[in-house]
């Protein structure tokens, strides 16, 4: 993956580079920018206040999408009976059994000075912490659902869910993690099939955005396909190590899900009907995949759409008298700037008046990625002048910080159109990087092997024509790509025609898709 | 408790009367209201959207005055391990044990076609659901507070918990449910108090003009409070049989969970000084007592403020040809109203298009409580006219549905001071109701017990002088009470001073306590 040069003349905020070490790159910020920390329970996070702003930024504006297209929230049980997922079972081959399971509803003392499960309080039936909610939702809907009437049913919640995770990583994979899932019911393919492409463009669309995330968007191949699933489609991300995130996923289900919870309908003609399912989620996974595209080496870097903050007031206290006046002037531009609408909403912006010192603040807020940054000092107050700093032009090339010093009212007047242009620089960038390290023209498995096996750190994608096998055949592709460390993201919706043979089958090929390490 | 006399040429829309049977008539509301059912899964319910939607509403009117407060929002573990737990069963006396008990990581077939956890996935420590996160949280502050700088420290989640609850009632009592808990540390004790009393206030004001629901803000006695509380506050709201609902808890904590946890900080003079925490939460207990505070015969009546839709638009359709401009009509109606501001938000107004007949969506919205219903005909879209009732004026006295017909101008031009009517008009009612049943001059043990002897089916609160006993004095009063199926609510914060001699202690009364049946 091409990288700028380093500087010598920068100090950078963070002890770690991407260069050197992508991902130990990764935990800095996420520690530095207070994004979250180790809890102490295996394998779950505390989301700490900066990142669990930008999970709620993304909430708002993903739900007011989901709310738009006519999906109505509800929220179902966390609790899902054992049997429930044995009938699953059945019918799923590859059905994931990584489950916290819930066995007991009371403690006692242990006659130790401990508690121990209470053996007298061990349930009947097991409890499953819900992965997902597809049977207790489909069982929902085999209520809900009778006649042609109540279709398309489409409900949607925000919910924690629980996998377990032998090796995690915070946002990228927890055993706990926040998500939206979606699930409709409709009166055929067609339907369903429009309602899962929907939610794959409503994916792209906020990917692109809000999260100012390039994203391909296209359909897994069989074999990453959700278990039982006709068809699984996903937005995939490009980190700045050149591996793919998968970002979200959406799955037409057919009416297998439907067949198995028993949502049938009555139709127009009067005929029972199975109904068709989708289901479309996306999780605090985004959160890891706008850090890995949009950190650098001062921390991370937040799109203005998703910033809890997008302009942060620094004042310079100096614990004197002058402090009075400066917090006035402070307060006076802070309440200027939140009467400014940016992006479609209000500016979010903050006085920081917590005690310490300014410079110790503003490193914080470069860490965490604020848009913009504004230092103001007494001097500054008397002559009506503000300094400010863009995040993503931190840098003169002298190693100082780029601060510009302007009249308040030329950095009022500018203001919105600096978030918007911090937004769409941010996007700019990612999609350029993206496209660069998207290689074509490769032909063979040999020359796959020697691409991925070049000193180069940062590989990117490599995009294939292929033949797309199925069965026995793919599942050979398969093993091919693992013994590489490679995986197939998905076939973009709007690629172009394929073009030659398939480097795995010799024949001739009839799509394309991405090849590339992956999270 | 007063009941208006029925008037027998209305037909009520349910089936259950409030005076026949509150409890039934409160399962009845929640069903055909859809605000929720039961799930398949032992004391979980689904949420429906009309449910959710108000609880929605509540989140985001609730978190607007959190984080005005200076709160931050976090999240926190689901699960927590057991030893956190043993720790506190070691310093708190009454420690709740019914919980659920996470023992195994994974499940596997059973050799006969069932699924079982497996054995061989045994967690080493069980994990407990959280059923609230003091300990969690209170781990996390003891590594995030050094320094008297880095207090207050107040963080709040959104968030599911569970009690293993043997009895459960919708939204009232059930073993999953979801809420919000704040969690503070402070310097001295006086910080935590105003902290803990700010909280209070929040939520009483909450209370009173988002709910429409009066509430007593006051400290619960001794034996109420929450377990390692030094106090706890609640606020209590009388529902339409007299009985009080808790609709929210506000605790000082002391130095106990400091203590514990090891939140410890460095004093401005450079000693190691405990905080003083403290925590406080409501829950989608609030939505039982919205319907138990507004419902009537009819079903639900929600406040405007907290109703997903303020105002339904029902055009009659009748599938021919006049439809179309029937819905032109009414999509123009709609728009003009959506550009209006009640309550300080945009108003909410659906255009129901739904297949079916207007009369049935009429009586199901009017179940559901939306506060304001508009009927449109061909008739009226030509002569530009409109039908309208409130939800709380449902009835004329000869039994008609008290739809007033007006010019579409009229009711746009009134529309925004009818919905804040709606809202302050159900606040009158409910503080009408509630202060005509609270009984006050009750000064002996006897007198109380004929009170609630007596053949009134709903006796509602009883004020009573008290000299505040504590220990095994106050123990003696609870099983007093308990005799009668009474609890002590609390003592309001604005009360009158005390009069005359306590009815338990024949001591002299030193506070006013409110005694009630209680949910």
């Amino acid at each position: 993956m091409t990288q700028n040069a380093p500087n010598p003349k920068i100090r950078h905020a963070l002890t770690v580079k991407r260069a050197d070490d992508f991902a130990q790159w990764y935990q800095h910020v996420v520690s530095e920018g207070e994004m979250a920390e180790e809890s102490g329970v295996r394998g779950c996070m505390v989301i700490k206040p900066w990142g669990y702003g930008i999970w709620e930024r993304i909430q708002k504006l993903m739900d007011a999408r989901i709310k738009e297209a006519g999906v109505d929230n509800c929220y179902f049980p966390l609790f899902i009976p054992l049997s429930y997922f044995s009938k699953e079972a059945d019918h799923v081959e590859g059905f994931a059994k990584e489950m916290a399971v819930v066995t007991h509803h009371r403690l006692i003392g242990d006659g130790k000075g401990g508690l121990i499960p209470d053996p007298e309080a061990k349930l009947e039936e097991p409890l499953i912490v819900r992965p997902t909610s597809e049977t207790v939702i489909g069982a929902a809907m085999s209520r809900w659902v009778q006649s042609w009437r109540d279709l398309p049913l489409m409900v949607n919640q925000w919910a924690n869910v629980v996998r377990w995770e032998m090796r995690t990583r915070m946002f990228l994979r927890t055993s706990e993690f926040l998500w939206q899932e979606g699930h409709t019911a409709h009166a055929d393919r067609n339907d369903a099939m429009t309602e899962t492409l929907r939610a794959l463009e409503m994916y792209r669309e906020f990917a692109e955005n809000v999260l100012a995330m390039p994203v391909v968007a296209g359909e897994k191949p069989e074999n990453e396909r959700f278990p039982g699933a006709v068809a699984t489609y996903s937005i995939e991300a490009m980190m700045q190590d050149g591996k793919a995130l998968q970002a979200g996923t959406s799955h037409y289900l057919g009416t297998g899900f439907a067949e198995a919870a028993g949502i049938r309908y009555q139709s127009k003609e009067g005929a029972q009907e199975l109904a068709h399912t989708t289901s479309w989620g996306v999780s605090t996974r985004m959160i890891g995949g706008v850090i890995m595209t949009h950190g650098d080496d001062d921390g991370l870097r937040v799109p203005p759409a998703i910033a809890p903050h997008q302009i942060i007031i620094l004042p310079m206290l100096r614990e004197d008298d002058g402090d009075e006046a400066l917090l006035a002037y402070c307060e006076e531009i802070r309440r200027e700037l939140a009467k400014l609408s940016a992006l479609g909403e209000s500016v979010r912006v903050l006085l920081d008046k917590r005690a310490g010192k300014a410079t110790q603040k503003r490193w914080a807020w470069v860490k965490k990625g604020a848009p913009i940054i504004l230092e103001i000092g007494g001097r500054d107050a008397a002559g009506g002048m503000v300094s400010a700093v863009r995040r993503d032009r931190l840098w003169k090339d002298d190693g100082k910080v780029n601060f510009v010093g302007q009249t308040r009212d030329a950095f009022i007047a500018a203001a919105v159109s600096e978030l918007e242009s911090v937004q769409s620089s941010l996007h700019a960038e990612a999609t350029q990087r993206r496209d660069a390290n998207i290689t074509t023209g490769i032909t063979s498995l040999d020359a796959l092997a020697t691409f991925f096996a070049e000193d180069q750190r940062y590989p990117g994608w490599v995009e294939l024509n292929w033949s797309r096998p199925t069965g026995a055949a793919l599942e050979k592709v398969v093993e091919q790509l693992k013994a590489l460390k490679l995986t197939i993201r998905n076939t973009a919706l709007n690629a172009a025609p394929a073009e030659g043979q398939c480097p795995f089958t010799g024949e001739p090929a009839v799509e394309r898709i991405y090849v590339a390490r992956a999270y």
